[in-house]
């Protein structure tokens, strides 16, 4: 109940801060005789890497998967996936500065506000680091939802108020900032660049397909799919909107013009529009899963600001460290993997009810 | 995991569908010797009440809650608290014609998809009615939480195109629509009977504010105050997009806005502006809580649509019944409820911890 | 949390007092499609039932099961089940006398230490009526897995000193102490009314045997099978001891007598002895599942006994009321219904990972 | 639900196989703030440590625990506590002969039945070796618990037909089968070492009792304390039965004796016997907490045995490695532990209710 495990029967939990020595996940739930090596882990991991590009944090961290558990000659075997990430890069001096300081926008405050304690190198369990143990954990459920024709896509929609308008999913892994619009992309970077060169950060929108989901996956009432993707991307620090199908502009439509109705595709029952973006009451109907993310931009930028202390004493910080002035690229497969997190969760709930 | 509880001190779990026999709630974790009576839960219920104003549907159901259990001599016991509801004015007649149709934008076909059986009438489980049972499970949670001094605000910020402006909670419960500014209730109102008279229905929007919320609520990772709220109000069936503090405009903003920076207001730590809504890294800060959810046309409409039916022919249908044109003024007290739940399960959890 | 649940996919949650207006159950999680009536679900109510004969209490409880939800048209769909039992026969004033006296063996002491209230009348809560509500969910998990082969036997197999000994399951329900030896029978109803005439009560013993469990059932480490046959089994309120196999029998054993060797029957392979109870590692093995579990001899009796009130001081109590001078007829049903609430939950979670 | 997740609020999830690169724990939910270092954890480590005495398996295994998250500056901080424990001592040769073989009262076939895969190098996640993370996470439940006043004591109460009888707590840490009754530990060492050097092993029986537990822990109906408890022992691997309070000599005893009735002990509320062992209607009322836990005698015997292999033809096996003759002593610990994790759960759930 505190917070660090999500899913139910593919189930995960996460460990580790920033500047400790480690980070990892347990995956308990996992179907035996899956074959799977570190390597089908590290592709993922590599995608979200600190210091993959020139648009990221220049931080170093290898991000290396050890499997410590659950997996036989190359094969799981039904017991607990346990994977572990060592920290290296750790620059913890850089954090002095800012020990007893809340920093604008950080979790700071509110974790001492909660723990009345707390680690504040690199923030700790606060960081967006912790979120490799779910790319880690998502590979896994990648591979099982590849092997049943799911296939998940996510992309930077927007990066401030530069949009992809052309949508070509391959190009999404050719642009440092996986964006589907290969011209929009040199916008994006160009404008990320500027930013970090003005010691501030920019926010951005990620936008998320989901193919060939099976239809009847998501439990009324409490545990609709999408009720249970919007905790799952929402638990990603930066994202402070969700949108599913419509979203938003669902609420200036007509319900004459915002129901899909169906019509046969061939011999499947499919929907003529898809306003609905692919899930209705609750349960995913077959068509396109579509969800829009908000990121906020990150909180950690150079530029001096004015803030408070623990003893209250208002103070000037410029957060050191090194840091991603836009989250899109990195937040990419992480997104990717709480989408396939929550979706291996679901097909197993439904598998169980076919006795 | 079938998806009819939520929470987990605090665990409610509701039964019932539209057109059986009743609906109802058992609360699990009710702490012991609160003062409740019917009265308590029936003030909610109707505001959520079906036939309660001309803009909304004109089923007339008493939603007469009864208190099975956990009660003792005005006190709860600490025992289970069961509420039911019996369903008195059903006419199931109204969807015989309906019964092997896929409406438009409704959750017949998805049912059949999971379940491969459905209860037609009335939408079975998939229908809003079921809102009622968390409606009465709020009403207790909210009484607790008004102990702690806890204030959950909701309200209608938008009907179709038309905004609330000037704000002013009092107004509220004094409009049929539940807005907060008197003169665009007249406005949304018109526009709410205009699109009734054309068979159709409105999109909207509500805005919800926390006042008072202790901060340290929330759990880090997967259990963020935001995450959990996001899951509870997508679970609203309704809702289609969901904005913590500035949401998808934090992702228009640079970091150097958007950070909220900490200052003293008395001896109080607050934000100088709270862009981040009131949580950050999913704790709660104790400034504001403010959500933003959008809301869909409700599916239902009486123009004639085309669609298909269980043996994949077209088939035109107009679904009658008696339904909302915009559910705005009813989905308000379904979001105080899960807020209200969502707050009283972190607060509890919390509590847990402090040994 | 708070205790009232019982299991993960196939989930019951209980209400209800002694003495309120109601008991009832809510299964989330029942599989669709499933043919099912009140009927199926009578039947054992009706055999857990008080006044089913002299031996039981007198108190007559019709034990009406009336299902308020999930079934629709003779099959459930999926949604949750409710089954409702009215309360008819309670004499509240019986227990007027000892409102504020803690019964000696009883759970009054405990509940005020937990919760600082407590429902006086007939234990409330703590009450075995409650047991109802599993014997009805159980009804249900037993006819799914009856349609697996699954096949669950229990009997008394000791009345205080009186042991069954020629074991004929055919004749368990032929006789009002449910027990396998029909001489061993008369024995035991004559030791019955002896105690009751004497104002006192008598321990037993329950034998459970489950016939074709399925190999694989049981989720190591924590959820081993019999693991959680112990808490669903210890979970009613008389059981003081519980054994697997040969129970503590085994800590008298060597390891090369207790070992069970594997052997072939015919092509399925089995076990030449079965003294580990039908569980190994956790898991069921396809043998015979043996539980014996010990009953307390019920604490109300209507001898005089000294005890203390809320106030401490020291107050001389007869219990009144109707109830049982031994237990285990009527608890047969109810170690039935836990068996089959936790084989059912467990099957579903082992089909879930069959992806 | 995969069952390697224990607690509710503290929550222990394990991971690791014996032969395998290491195993470990995470603990999520521990309280912020309390001291603690590797050496708080490594004291009961090493007293389930492998190779501790000449009664034990001589494996040498130095269990050496690395805390790799939650501690900060020697402070808890709310994060999950991971604590990894290499494997060292490990000669999977001696499983070569019986990767195929079903070995007599072991997991092999019911893991091969569940997984249809299974790691069998030294039982894989089914040997004892997983015991040492509960150890870990019970050392620091047991610190928490201690803080409260709360004192769990385990013993070995009998080796197979020895019993202890002169009971004395002072003794137990000092012989080597972790006894109360030092003459009973000469006759209890001499019979194991017989066993071992007969190639066969003994079955036990360990006392456990819990001092100053608070009144109040448990939950009705399903989560009693005695239920949890119940699941928490029998869910270590050679656990066959389980007593509370009289046990099964309940069973044999009239109400009028079994009843506890209240007395006055100074101001204190008790009970003049205990035969309920300390918890009445599933919570607990301040007195002793007794249980008794049965152990079979350990599957791994030197004898030559027969059984079948994979391709169920009969084979002879004499299972090679290093064993325990007799699981009583290095099993003591992990009841404390077992117990400990339940009661600190029960701990946090009643105080998350004092709202």
């Amino acid at each position: 109940m505190a917070g660090n495990s999500f899913g139910q029967l593919f189930k995960i939990t996460t460990f580790g801060e920033s500047h400790g020595p480690a980070i990892g996940v347990v995956i308990d739930g996992v179907p035996p005789k899956l074959p799977l090596s570190e390597a089908d882990i590290q592709k993922d991991l590599d995608r979200r890497r600190p210091g993959q590009s020139k648009i990221t944090t220049q931080r170093q961290e290898a991000d290396k998967a050890e499997i410590l558990s659950g997996v036989f000659e190359g094969k799981t075997t039904g017991a607990p996936l346990a994977i572990l990430i060592r920290n290296t890069d750790q620059r913890s001096k850089d954090y002095e500065n800012i020990k007893d300081v809340f920093r604008p926008g950080h979790a700071d405050f509110s974790y001492i506000a909660k723990y009345g304690i707390r680690d504040y190198r690199g923030g700790g369990r606060s960081s967006g680091r912790e979120t490799a143990c779910r790319v880690a954990a998502g590979a896994v459920a990648k591979k099982i939802l590849g092997r049943h024709g799911v296939d998940i896509i996510v992309y930077t929609l927007a990066v401030g108020e530069i949009f992809a308008k052309k949508i070509d999913y391959k190009t999404i892994e050719k642009n440092a900032v996986r964006t589907a619009d290969s011209k929009a992309a040199q916008l994006m970077i160009a404008s990320i660049e500027k930013a970090r060169k003005n010691g501030d950060s920019l926010g951005s929108i990620l936008q998320c397909v989901v193919k060939n989901c099976p239809p009847g996956l998501g439990d009324p009432c409490f545990d609709k799919l999408n009720a249970r993707l919007a905790q799952a991307l929402m638990s990603i620090a930066t994202v402070k909107g969700i949108e599913f199908g419509d979203g938003f502009g669902a609420s200036q439509l007509k319900g004459s013009v915002n129901n899909d109705r169906f019509v046969l595709k061939g011999k499947k029952i499919s929907t003529a529009t898809n306003h609905s973006g692919g899930i209705m009451g609750g349960i995913s109907t077959g068509e396109d899963i579509t969800i829009r993310m908000a990121l906020k931009p990150p909180s950690s930028i150079s530029k001096l600001q004015k803030t408070l202390n623990e003893k209250k004493q208002e103070v000037e910080v410029q957060v050191k460290g090194r840091h991603d002035p836009c989250l899109a690229p990195r937040v990419v497969p992480v997104a990717e993997a709480m989408i396939a997190l929550t979706l291996i969760d679901c097909l197993m709930i439904q598998k169980a009810t076919q006795l």
